[in-house]
């Protein structure tokens, strides 16, 4: 940990999680709790073991509540032997609650409402679809990891300003004050939670952000100044060559 | 957990960590990092369908530092649906460390010490092995992990009364308050730690604890009363039939 100086600023580094059982069959997850693929549990161990070749050494790792980027963080961790590091885990940041179109087709979708709407609840920044039903079979209502949360606080479907509002606080009360004892923290989490601290770092407009896709399985390394600010604007990937292709691959997702 | 009531009692359920590479190789280990072996990691997985069928649902879950008693607790608790539980770490519930024989054969070390000094450095309580040497390929001298800790808490070596001492502080300030706050807490340790846990918890006198094994993989629940004193003596194993059996055949490990 040479390279990071506390009193100065911060290493901050994301992780996307890897293709998911439902990414792999292309249907809308959110909150279901899916595992990773076995192609998923390849991209985590990459990530772990590029995270161990830039001798980047994460005092904390934080993750959401979600099987596949706890699976994520699990193997990268162990990969890079650091399985032992400290845990915390919030709901918020969790994957963007993609309300009524969990568990449907992406493709299906696209089919029965157009690609106008698909695309507005896709990547619009203040559209959220449908509500899911706290009946329908994949809402996360009775699930015993939010059963704590009071009822206001529980999603029923998300956009993306929703995703900034609650993962918000989780940045400022538990990673920044982690960044500010520790000098580097991991955080393994979604496309869209992540996205949405990206948003927050770098600045980007409403607007800007449909266009920014976060590759999986490579770590993404944000150096922070002594206002959490990034030294380097959009962070550097680990591996920046898979990364810019992987970036292409996913804005064709859900396309197919 | 209808059967939790938190101003009452609460629930308390250790989980020992299941065969690691060096158990299979009748090596001592210690504080040494070695991974589970594939029965190891299957004892997890039936570990974590134990509690699952239990019906206990812990709020917590506790390991130490050393990757068998994470790996366990990460395989038992993706079992159990419960990957999402709030996790804490901590050295003070490693395994004993062993001393200058970490990375010993275990019939070697018999053979060439003879059965009593054997038996005295395994099982009595207040006798080390020897110290490891700071340049001991197996000492964790400048392990990342614990080079936060005053050079005088790091140990060298420790009998069981040693592992008492560092361990009990871990279970007031860490573990108490979370069985206080949640009614039901989950610890994946190790043989040593957690019989030293066990002494405290059932009151047993230094000479007794000598006789005592806690099977590997077999969770061992204990209803605790307001001031953390169990209602059930010892305890009760999830699966008891084959607790006993286990008991029997850790009593005659290392002597093959």
């Amino acid at each position: 940990m040479a390279d990071v100086d506390t009193r100065a600023g911060s290493t901050l580094v994301l992780l996307r999680h890897g293709e998911s059982e439902w990414n792999a069959k292309n249907l809308f997850t959110g909150w279901v709790d899916v595992d990773l693929s076995d192609k998923g549990r390849e991209e985590a161990r990459r990530g772990g073991q590029l995270l161990a070749e830039s001798g980047i050494a994460p005092a904390a790792v934080h993750t959401s509540v979600l099987r596949r980027a706890i699976r994520t963080s699990e193997i990268a961790l162990h990969e890079a032997g650091l399985h032992w590091l400290p845990v915390r885990r919030s709901w918020r940041l969790n994957e963007r609650h993609y309300g009524a179109l969990q568990g449907k087709d992406k493709a299906q979708t696209l089919a029965e409402f157009g690609e106008e709407q698909f695309m507005l609840w896709r990547r619009s920044f203040d559209v959220p679809p449908p509500p899911i039903a706290d009946d329908d079979e994949f809402s996360q209502s009775g699930d015993a990891r939010y059963a704590a949360l009071p009822s206001e606080l529980l999603p029923r479907t998300e956009c993306l300003k929703d995703v900034v509002e609650r993962m918000l606080p989780y940045w400022y009360d538990a990673i920044v004050p982690d960044l500010r004892a520790t000098g580097t923290v991991l955080v393994a989490a979604h496309g869209n939670s992540l996205r949405a601290l990206v948003k927050h770092l770098d600045g980007i407009s409403d607007e800007a952000i449909a266009g920014l896709n976060i590759p999986t399985g490579i770590p993404l390394v944000y150096r922070l100044d002594a206002d959490l600010k990034p030294t380097t604007p959009g962070g550097e990937y680990l591996d920046p060559d898979t990364a810019a292709a992987a970036i292409e691959a996913v804005k064709n997702q859900g396309k197919k």
